[in-house]
């Protein structure tokens, strides 16, 4: 089928059958660590500060630690003989890259050691409905990959509704094995509503990531709740401590 | 001489000699159109709002406009037979990326016909003091432009004046045309001062770009009083109509 078609009948699911499901768990503050990428992705971040990320993931046991390109190597370095993975972003925040800039920087990245890949999309071609652009660059990251995670920034703050099953849709189509509410960077973060919808289009073949906002353990739990598998955070370490932290990722 | 003793130097010319001078210069509104790099750069443009600002380029004799990577073939289009650059933006915003992917970035830009590029140094090496890394990447990305015009942006808001100067020195030595204040995505934008410091450094070997948060006639004119040589502006119609923008680059 056609992804047009795929998109629309997903859209046609989704005003027929969506409703905001809350998964039966009990968390403690604890329990997030294995759900937590330990972030940090400012403009300003110094090699000190990716040590000190590195230091506490492997302290808090986190999932990862997520670090901008440049700084896979020391990230991957520090990391040495822990179980805590070394998450990057691609075309990260605007998403606005050339295709094979995309594929390149995934590349680079994955030879310094890099695990998960985090790429955002270009939400402007997404809104034009140039869909097969979007599943195009999806695809370059995910062979570029080789096989390890590609997780789809969709920036949920710019989408309609139904931009955002489009979104989805594409990356499930293109072999992405996560999708990702936000980069942190936009004008707003992860919110139940969009994880529910988000798992709701992808079922159980990708995985939903919360992030952007999620700053306390109440938050995390809430996006578990509604279907979220991995939580990006620069407040894990309050997350998990039960504390409140007042960042904005 | 080596970086470190070029930056310190500067900073005791600085502390000695620097004081903004306002150039003795009478422009009005429609003058300015020939420092105007016409500039889109949100997540969310989409190819007709490309189409509209390369129609308004032209119309209005802006010295470029400024686009995403992944739009400069079509602004190229847009533009051809007329006399308006294309400029385009690389490791944008965050300046975080490897240095062989910025420099791979400016390299397919110029393949698509790009004339110009803006490129982000990382900050948080600089704030590191990590003068030759940063040097480096302006050198890379000065030889994969192959001569074309390479504006550096410092990102002021995150600077001290030391760091200012630091980042200004390398530039130089780096073999970049420009330096420019802002990429329009951090905490704010260009000043007055900034615009003084950044021309006093450089002297007459390089311009000056101001971007970020420049709306109006009024803001332009102090720019290029200070001693800018080029305006980043979403703002530019209104700027040489001499009305007042709500934008916020």
């Amino acid at each position: 089928m056609e992804l047009r078609d795929l998109i629309q009948s997903e859209i046609e699911r989704y005003n027929k059958d969506f409703k905001i499901m809350e998964k039966d768990i009990v968390l403690k503050p604890q329990d997030v660590a294995r759900y937590i990428d330990h972030t940090i992705l400012k403009a300003t971040t110094t090699p000190e500060d990716i040590k000190r990320i590195c230091k506490e993931a492997k302290e808090y046991e986190f999932f990862s630690v997520c670090v901008n390109p440049v700084y896979v190597p020391l990230a991957k370095e520090e990391l040495k003989g822990s179980d805590v993975k070394v998450a990057t972003v691609i075309g990260f925040p605007l998403g606005a890259n050339a295709i094979d800039v995309k594929a390149y920087e995934t590349d680079i990245a994955l030879n310094d050691g890099a695990d998960e890949f985090d790429m955002v999309i270009n939400v402007g071609m997404l809104k034009s409905k140039e869909y097969k652009y979007v599943y195009d660059e999806i695809k370059a990251v995910v062979e570029a990959a080789q096989g390890k995670t590609v997780k789809v920034i969709i920036e949920t703050c710019y989408l309609t509704t139904e931009e955002k099953i489009a979104a989805c849709v594409i990356s499930k189509e293109a072999g992405a094995h996560f999708v990702k509410t936000s980069t942190g960077f936009g004008t707003g973060g992860a919110t139940v509503e969009d994880v529910a919808l988000m798992k709701f289009v992808v079922g159980n073949k990708l995985k939903v990531k919360a992030s952007g906002g999620v700053r306390s353990f109440e938050d995390a739990e809430k996006m578990i709740k509604a279907g979220a598998e991995r939580i990006g955070a620069s407040s894990g370490v309050k997350i998990v401590s039960g504390e409140k932290s007042e960042s904005d990722y």
